[in-house]
C-alpha cells in the first residue's frame, strides 16, 4: 500500500497514516472485512518504524473504522462508522475535473443516445411473486453444468498449458473442424478454415459491422429484429433500412425494391427462428432474398440458430445452405442450446470477407480463450451436447405448447400471436388503442412480465406488440402467468372504453 | 446431413446420394474419421427406403472413400483417395461470386494494410535448435495450471447455472471488488464502480478507441510502443503522432510541445514496464505528463503491467495513482502475471468514461465469461496470485540478470541495449548499418529467433533495434541464445565492413 507521507508536516506520522486509511475506508476502498496490511510489513513499504503504525492502526480501531484480531491482524470493520459517505479530505479534489463528454466520439454518442431505448430491452427477472416472460434466454436450470466441470477438467488437465497460453486468433481447430461437419446437418458446408470462432453472436455483429460499415452507409434490416444487432448497426453509424416480416419471412418484393433505390452495405435477418417472433422463412421467400442479394451484390447476414431448436416439422435450410451467390456470411452460437455465459459462437463466411473479419477478431481481442473452445469442443465431441440438445428441445417445446394452450383459452378475442416454430419467444399484438409499454407496469403488479415490442422495430412502431418468452419459465407457471396477463389486458381494455365512452359523451350536440 | 436429391433425374437416387457424399469427402467437410450417419437415419431424413443409402455408402466403400466396420458403422476413409482435391462438380460453383472487397469499411482497409506489420510481430517459435527470444509472453511452464483447475471446479460446483448465463456487463461483482482493493498496493485508488472487466488490456484499447477516436484525429503515442495498440487507433483512422522515450520515459518536452501544436484525443503510453524497453517513467517525467496532459485536458490511456513484475527497486507509482487531473484511464492484465489464454483484464477510470466504455462493452460481446472472472477471483482470493507472482517474478529476475550478463559478456562495442527495470523484454540497438529485419533470417540460421524492432516504432524508424523477449527462454539457454546472436551480430558487421571497402576502392581516383 502506498501512502504519501509528509516528514515536513506538523501532522505526526501516525495521524496521517490514520487519515489516509480512514479516507480509503470511508470511500469504501477497503471493504469490510479487508485486512489490513501487517504493521511491520507496511511501516517497511512506508519507511518509517513499526510503533508509528500500530499506533495509526490503534486510532483506526478507536474509532470504530477497524477491528484488531489477536493473532490474526486489523480488519476494515463490518459497519465502519460513516462509510461510504462522500469524502470530505480536500486532497482527493482533483486540480482540474476533465469534461469526458466533449470528448466522445460519434460512436459513443449514438451509443448514449440510445440509452433509454436499451434499459426498455433489459428484462424484469422472474420473482416468488412474478411470472416473468421478459427474458429471451435459455432456462438455466436446464444447464448440463457439471457434465461441463467435468470436460473442463479434462481438458485443463490433458492441454492445459497451451491453452492458457495465447492462441491463435481463428480459433481451436478441432473445434473449427467439429463445426464444419456439425454444420452439414443443416445443409451447410463450411471447410474449417472458412470459420472463424468470436465470443458470442454478439461479437460477430461487432465484427461485421466494422469490417462493412462506414458512418452513413445503409443497412437493410428485418423488422422486427434483435435490438442488440439493430444497435451495433447504428453505431457504426449506419442508416437502417427495414424490411417487414409477414407469416413467411421478410417481404421478399419490399427487399427487392429496396435494393432498387438503395445500397445497403448488407442486410441482417434471422431467417431459421426469428426474435422475437418465432417465424421462420418459407423457402420460396429464402430463394427470392438469396437471388435479389446477389443480383445486387449485397452481402446477407445471416443470425441463425442452429437449427436444433424448432417445433413440428424440420426447419428449412438456412440461407446459407442454398447461397449460391456466396453473398452470405452466417452466425451460430453456443449460447441458445448450451451456455450463453461462455461467450461462445462462430461466423461462416467466404475466405475473402472471413479473413478480414479474423484481422478484425484479433485486433477487437486477441482471440477467444482457448480453454472454454477446448471444453465445448469436448462436450461436443463426446456427443453430450447433441443429448442435451434433445432433452432441452423437449422441454422447449412443451412449454411453446402450453403458452400457446394457454393463450387460446385465456386471451380476449382482439389479441393475436405468431405460433413459433423455433426459438424462445412469440410474438403478441394487443387490440387496437393499447400500448404495451404502458401497459407492463399494470401487469407487474399483477404478477406477470413480459418484453414491450417497440424495441424490436426499426420505425419507432410496435407499440401494441410484446414478446412472450417461454424458454426460462417453468411449465408449471405459464398458465397462470398468462391468466394475469389477460387480466391485465382486458382491465386496461375497459378503461379504455371507459375513457372512449367518456370522450363520445363530451361531444357537444350540435 | 442434407442431401438435395432430384427424384425425376435419370440418375439412381444412390448415385446422387454416393456423389454429394463423395465430393463433401473430397472437399474436406466430411473429415477422415468421421463417422456416416447410420442408413436408417439418414434414409429417414431423406425421404428413401435404407436400401438406397446403403447402396449409396457400398459405392463409396468400393471407391476407397470410406471404410465399413462391422457393427460399427460407415467412417470416412484415414486417405481418402484424391481428397483435398477442389471440387470437380459443376453444381457447387456460385452464380456470382460476390466481390467482397468493393465493400470493405475504412476500418477493414486500414487492417489490410496493415497486414505486413502484422506478419513481423508474428513471433518465431523457440524450438530443439531454435532459442527464440521472440515471443513476449510469460513461461507456461511456470503456470499454475492445476491450482486453477481446482478453483474453476469450486466455482462450477458452487455457482455454475449463475455464471453460465447471462451476466451483467460491467463484470463479477467479487472480483471489481477485489480488484479495488488490489490495486491500493499501487496506489491507485478506484471503487469497484469505476472498474470494468475486460477480454485483456487488447479489447481495452478496442473499447477506448471506438469511444473516444473518430477518422481523422489526432492520437499522441509514445515511440517505441506496442504494435497493437498503434494499430487499433490507426484502424479507427486516427492519426498518430509520436513522443520518443529516452531513459526516464516519453519525453516531457516533446509532449507539451506537442499539445500545443495539435489537439490529440488522448496520449497512449506504459510507464511501468514500457514494452519494448523494459524501462519504467521517472517520477518527474511522469509528473510532467500528468500535468500537460490536465492543463490541455488530454486523456491519458496508462497502460499498465500490474506492477508486480520489476526488478530491483519498486517502480515509481502508475501515473493513475498520482492523478489528480482526473485524466487517467488505467488499462490492467492478468494476461503477464497469471495466464494470457484467459483474456482477462480490466480498465480503470472515472464514472462519466467508465459507464460509456462499459455500453461499448456490452454492445462489443455483452460480456466477459463469468466463469473465467470467478475463477481467478477466487484464485487471487485464495492468495495464489500473490504466492504465484513472487515465483514466477524471482524468476524473471533470474533471467534477466542472464540475459544482461550475457549481453555484457558476448556483444561487440558498437551493440547497446536498455536495462529493464519490469516486464518481460529489453531493446538492442545494432551497430550502424545493420537492419534487424535483414539479421533475422541469419539469426535463425545460426539458432537464434528476436522480434525485429522496426514494428514498435511509429514513424518508420527502429530498423537498428530487435526486442529480447527473456520471460519465456529457459535460464539454461539464455547463454548460448546470446553468442549465437552476437556471432550473427559479428558476421554481419564483417560482410558490412567488406563491402564498405570494396565500396571505397572502387571509388575512381580522380
Amino acid at each position: 500500500m502506498n501512502i504519501p507521507l509528509d516528514r515536513d508536516n506538523p501532522t505526526a506520522l501516525p495521524r496521517q497514516i490514520h487519515a489516509h486509511l480512514e479516507r480509503l475506508i470511508r470511500e469504501r476502498l477497503l471493504t469490510p472485512g479487508t485486512k489490513l496490511p501487517a504493521t511491520r510489513e507496511l511501516a517497511q513499504q512506508l519507511g518509517v518504524n513499526r510503533g508509528t503504525v500500530a499506533l495509526a492502526y490503534e486510532e483506526l480501531v478507536a474509532a470504530g473504522w477497524a477491528r484488531a484480531h489477536v493473532g490474526q491482524g486489523t480488519f476494515v470493520a463490518e459497519r465502519a462508522a460513516g462509510a461510504g459517505a462522500p469524502a470530505a479530505a480536500a486532497d482527493a479534489a482533483p486540480l482540474v475535473a476533465l469534461d469526458w463528454s466533449g470528448l466522445f466520439s460519434r460512436n459513443a454518442q449514438i451509443l448514449g443516445a440510445d440509452d433509454e431505448r436499451w434499459r426498455a430491452v433489459t428484462p424484469i427477472p422472474s420473482s416468488g411473486t412474478v411470472v416473468s416472460f421478459a427474458g429471451g434466454m435459455p432456462d438455466s436450470g436446464l444447464f448440463p453444468t457439471d457434465a461441463f466441470r467435468r470436460v473442463l477438467n479434462q481438458v485443463i488437465r490433458e492441454e492445459g498449458a497451451a491453452l492458457l497460453q495465447y492462441y491463435p486468433a481463428g480459433g481451436y481447430p478441432p473445434l473449427r473442424r467439429y463445426l464444419s461437419t456439425y454444420l452439414l446437418r443443416f445443409g451447410l458446408e463450411a471447410r474449417p478454415e472458412e470459420i472463424l470462432i468470436v465470443n458470442g453472436s454478439q461479437q460477430g455483429f461487432d465484427l461485421i459491422a466494422r469490417t462493412l460499415i462506414d458512418p452513413g452507409d445503409f443497412v437493410a434490416i428485418e423488422q422486427p429484429t434483435y435490438p442488440r444487432a439493430m444497435q451495433v448497426f447504428r453505431s457504426f453509424g449506419a442508416q437502417l433500412l427495414s424490411v417487414p416480416w409477414d407469416g413467411t419471412g421478410p417481404r421478399a418484393e419490399v427487399f427487392e425494391r429496396l435494393l432498387e433505390r438503395h445500397t445497403p452495405k448488407l442486410f441482417y435477418c434471422q431467417p431459421s427462428a426469428h426474435n422475437p417472433t418465432g417465424l421462420a422463412v418459407s423457402p420460396e421467400t429464402a430463394r427470392r432474398l438469396l437471388e435479389a442479394a446477389a443480383r445486387h451484390q449485397v452481402p446477407i447476414v445471416e443470425d441463425g440458430f442452429d437449427g436444433s431448436l424448432y417445433y413440428g416439422d424440420a426447419p428449412s435450410l438456412p440461407l446459407k445452405a442454398i447461397d449460391r451467390g456466396g453473398v452470405v456470411i452466417y452466425i451460430g452460437t453456443f449460447s441458445k442450446i448450451l451456455f450463453p455465459g461462455l461467450r461462445l459462437g462462430w461466423l461462416v463466411g467466404p475466405r475473402p470477407i472471413l479473413e478480414r473479419l479474423q484481422a478484425a477478431k484479433q485486433l477487437a481481442d486477441l482471440h477467444t480463450s482457448a480453454l472454454i473452445q477446448a471444453a465445448v469442443h469436448r462436450f461436443c465431441e463426446r456427443k453430450l451436447l447433441d443429448r442435451h440438445a434433445v432433452r432441452v428441445a423437449t422441454e422447449y417445446a412443451r412449454r411453446r405448447s402450453l403458452l400457446l394452450a394457454a393463450l387460446r383459452r385465456r386471451m380476449p378475442p382482439e389479441v393475436s400471436w405468431t405460433e413459433p416454430q423455433g426459438g424462445f419467444s412469440l410474438l403478441v399484438t394487443l387490440p387496437p388503442g393499447i400500448d404495451a409499454g404502458a401497459l407492463l407496469p399494470q401487469a407487474v403488479e399483477r404478477g406477470v412480465a413480459f418484453a414491450p415490442g417497440a424495441p424490436f422495430f426499426v420505425d419507432g412502431s410496435g407499440q401494441r406488440t410484446l414478446r412472450l418468452s417461454f424458454s426460462s419459465v417453468p411449465a408449471g407457471r405459464i398458465d397462470e402467468g398468462v391468466r394475469r396477463l389477460a387480466e391485465a389486458i382486458k382491465s386496461a381494455r375497459s378503461r379504455l372504453r371507459g375513457r372512449e365512452r367518456e370522450e363520445r359523451a363530451a361531444v357537444p350536440v350540435v
